[in-house]
């Protein structure tokens, strides 16, 4: 009976440590290793993502860096959002799809950029938009950095559903677990 | 003489096209290659410094990116900024100086973090700080994060000068070119 009580006890020390690496809204170390930084794909097969800079994870407040490589065939959903977003790509190539905010109720057929290693592109702030790793042989990695964390993100079925329908999804995937142990304001 | 004028013409007209391209206050490509973008060493030798997002430069309002790169032995001025920044370091090694902000008047004597390939480092808000190239094989390169463009950096002599003495150099040498052509304002 001691013995289940000290497991448990050495359970919660490790899963609160081990928590409070991951969500450090106190802030973090001033230098870290990029590859010793935790990644995950979300539930989405072939997509890794790592928040290098976050707000609800590490209490940044203005700016936030991830990490993404997206296997061959990953794609995003189609998605807008209400901030400043920009890529540099570090490997692989595949394409931006971009429907520009042409005063339509809905995003509409989109245009298709080419992007590649060491190209960078931006998505124009509430403009509709899908990155899609188009290359069948390659991964596709990029840093994305976006202003006003943490990202609204509304999604969208189809490049025809209506704006007002498109799905808010907040906090968004990678700042779920964060936000649960440390919610911040849906407002700047 | 005709001919004369002719040349002052196309001069003009192509001054004035790469001007267009280097300060697009109203805009960018959405899709660049990195390696087309102008760089400069703004007068310091073997510094390579490339605007790939900026807000005098390209119009964003809320971030900025820079890729640089320091040859042995570069580094930055002492210095301080009232903005989040965060660095990706792609190659090489070397040093940030960080004089945490103890409520002194100056700066005072720095912490020594090594940077290195594949690390992060991040400056906190308004901490005097320097970024060396101390590795004497190499150069360094990383991508720089920045919010509430356009920065306004506060240089310090050394790390005893009191905050009060440190000299603004606004716009920063990288934006001066730009500013020029289309002033922005101070504030946010
Ligand atoms: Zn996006
Ligand atoms: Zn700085």
């Amino acid at each position: 009976m001691g013995c289940l009580w000290i497991s448990l006890l050495i359970a919660f020390l490790v899963s609160s440590t081990a928590e409070a690496s991951y969500c450090a809204a106190n802030g973090v170390p001033i230098v870290r290793n990029i590859s010793e930084i935790s990644q995950d794909n979300y539930g989405r097969l072939g997509l890794s993502h790592m928040t290098i800079a976050g707000s609800v994870m590490h209490g940044f407040k203005e700016v936030e860096v991830w990490l993404q490589t997206f296997a061959p065939g990953v794609r995003t959903p189609i998605h807008r959002h209400s901030c400043e977003e920009i890529f540099v790509v570090l490997k692989g190539s595949g394409t931006l799809y971009l429907a520009s905010n042409s005063h339509k109720n809905y995003p509409g057929s989109p245009q298709e950029f080419p992007i590649f290693t060491n190209s960078t592109f931006y998505v124009p702030v509430n403009d509709a938009h899908q990155v899609w790793n188009t290359n069948e042989q390659e991964d596709l990695q990029f840093l994305v950095i976006i202003s006003r964390p943490p990202v609204k993100v509304f999604i969208y079925d189809d490049w025809y559903m209506p704006h007002t329908a498109a799905k808010l999804k907040f906090p968004y995937y990678w700042d779920e677990r964060c936000y649960e142990t440390s919610p911040i304001k849906d407002e700047l």
